[in-house]
């Protein structure tokens, strides 16, 4: 059998009208003689609706509810969907976690998939029932409902295609595929059409909204190639793949930024082991995530100052946890909200050098000041002024040849 | 165990505010040492717009998936229910069909209980876990979630009370029992303490909207005790049993009215035997319910008048179907569609002679002509003029003595 996994975002079954499209597309492959297995997120708000009533409940409402609570959005997207190919006059039946069963394990509300049980999806793929399998949810051994967390729906989706042995897995969204840069903010940003599991985990950590680092990590555990594409237009998507890039003369595949970053600098910290977990084990434990870290020689010996990124909006949350720590002594503290991390990202840094040296170069080139660089193997990011993120791209996305 | 079964009702739950009250009222019942299985609907609103959606799809929205569709509007409403509980320092748990089992048999979307696991339930009861069932689903042989038609989640719930052997059955809803007639109607209407299941059967089928007929029916086959009373004041319902009245001074309970029938009288009809069976064959074929129908002997004894009554929204559907039907020979249509039909209800007139006439004398006092009669052995109904339907209502009430 010639399996396909059609997963289906939020914004794709947003509407009744949209819903009607999506069954186009199902019933396309349908005719291409490919076996169909869609996934479906919640109608889009229909999510959001269920956690606002949630927290009208009480702000620790029962994790275990919660599950029941937001996988009934997916039922009714199923359902809807079902129904659609029904009425067009194909079989198709809408699954819940229980009924496949989809075995879970872990916390509520951010549970992974263990276990996929295949028989009856088999029966129908055999019979030519299309199965509409709810996404972001499953059982657990318990036999209570528990759902995947952030970016649920591409898990069910990859792990189906996995138990299938899919020879497709796509990811149906709002957007065209994954871009070099934001094209909402650089308008020359080109769409990739073949990017690794690797640098798409860069990119999605450092804020290509596409999908949910977990995701990628999922699809490159298991080695299921990901397509990438937009639910609206019928265009080429983006491949994720093991496979290294077929434009190889391309170092640098893509730049991600940040809007909302914070930076904080503690002045004058007294240099002694164990400070830095002083500093931020109160952070960790209030939720709060620290990004970059940099720690700089004071001229005071055995001094030290100290500067990290948390997001804007956990400013003042940490200022007053730092402030009350009495684990912790230093002459001030120093913070800037305005500024933004722009990363670049490409498997290619690691065979060429002076990639570092080429980014540096031309921000200098811009009179972009650089506050705090971080780098890993396939990526740099640099801290600058959030006024400077847009001639930072172009620069940076000429200078890489991104452009063309 | 003193096990105690509470349904509460769509508008019951129909906030987040009306879920929270309805929490206390769970409360209540664990403190009076209680072991309490929680019934709900959907949210009053939930299920019109899940079914309005499903429309937008498909006038033939395939029943299997209607069923999955409407039966996450119950899902929701548990899990915030548990939820709440849980928040307030109870242990609760939802539980649906597929979980509890409970299954069922025939159509989807009018499925009816055939069965239910009581292991997990009661080992929930056991250890003070408050299990909130979702109400109006279950299950059938082939794993698929089934529906069980209208006032579903009253059948849930007296189908639990008859499984686990319920001291009490109490369905909570947004009236404060069954009175003698509408209360907005006719303000005089008194609640009625206990009423038999056959004088609640035929009042509920007449027009008091308390409960479905079905569910009445439920509880009378399974000899379950049913308590209707407001979720939103805590005062006396009322008491639905086999037990005989114990007003027993009156003869009559309650008095119901329709507002909008249609009366079609065929002149002239051809009499021959099978005559009525092919009149009413196509409107039966049509979903078109026939209430009461009369024959009178017309003054050519080979011709007969028939009457019958419809609802009046059918009426234009009748009138082209019995015109275009080929099978019967009349001289004329007259129609009416200012009727409504008045009953007075009361297993005490089995044995009471002449309700009959007192019923007709206090409304001919009236000036209020009758046009068709039909009666049973515990209802008399009487089609009047629907400009009269006030005037009637209060001479019954007072001739029966139900205004005391």
């Amino acid at each position: 059998m010639k399996i396909v996994v059609l997963k289906f975002g939020g914004t794709s079954v947003g509407s009744i009208e949209r819903i009607k499209k999506v069954c186009k597309i199902i019933i396309n492959f349908t005719k291409k003689k490919y076996k169909v297995i869609v996934v479906s997120s919640a109608m889009s708000g229909i999510t959001n609706d269920l956690i606002k009533k949630s927290r009208l409940i009480s702000k620790r409402f029962s994790q275990s509810e919660y599950d029941v609570l937001v996988s009934s959005g997916e039922q009714m997207a199923c359902s809807l969907i079902s129904a659609r190919l029904c009425d067009l006059g194909f079989n198709s039946k809408s699954m819940l976690g229980w009924q496949i069963p989809i075995l879970t394990e872990g916390n509520h509300s951010a549970s992974r998939i263990v276990g996929v049980n295949k028989k009856i999806i088999n029966n129908m793929l055999r019979t030519n029932v299309i199965p509409i399998v709810a996404g972001f949810q499953g059982i657990n051994s318990e036999n209570r409902i528990t759902t995947l967390g952030r970016g649920g729906s591409d898990a069910t989706a990859i792990m189906l295609a996995k138990f299938f042995k899919a020879k497709k897995c796509i990811i149906f969204t709002d957007v065209e595929g994954v871009f070099t840069t934001d094209p909402n903010n650089y308008k020359k940003a080109k769409k990739i059409k073949v990017i690794s599991y690797e640098e798409m985990l860069e990119m999605a950590s450092l804020g290509a909204k596409v999908m949910q680092p977990i995701s990628i990590q999922d699809a490159r555990l298991n080695r299921v190639d990901i397509n990438v594409k937009s639910s609206f237009k019928n265009t080429n998507g983006t491949l994720i793949t093991k496979k290294r890039s077929m434009q190889s003369n391309k170092v640098i595949r893509g730049i991600t930024f940040t809007k909302n970053d914070a930076k904080i600098t503690l002045v004058g910290v007294k240099d002694k082991p164990g400070v830095a977990a002083s500093i931020f084990k109160p952070l960790s434990n209030n939720s709060i995530n620290v990004d970059m870290v940099v720690q700089n020689i004071s001229s005071n010996k055995k001094e030290t100052d100290l500067t990290f990124t948390i997001k804007s909006e956990d400013f003042s949350k940490t200022d007053k946890l730092i402030k009350k720590n009495q684990n912790i002594k230093f002459r001030k503290l120093v913070f800037d909200k305005n500024v933004s991390k722009v990363s670049i990202i490409g498997v290619g840094m690691i065979t060429t050098p002076g990639v570092t040296y080429r980014m540096f170069q031309s921000l200098a080139k811009k009179k972009i000041n650089i506050l705090v660089i971080s780098t890993s193997e396939i990526k740099i990011s640099v801290l600058i002024n959030k006024k400077n993120i847009k001639k930072a791209i172009e620069a940076l996305h000429k200078e890489f040849n991104l452009d063309k």
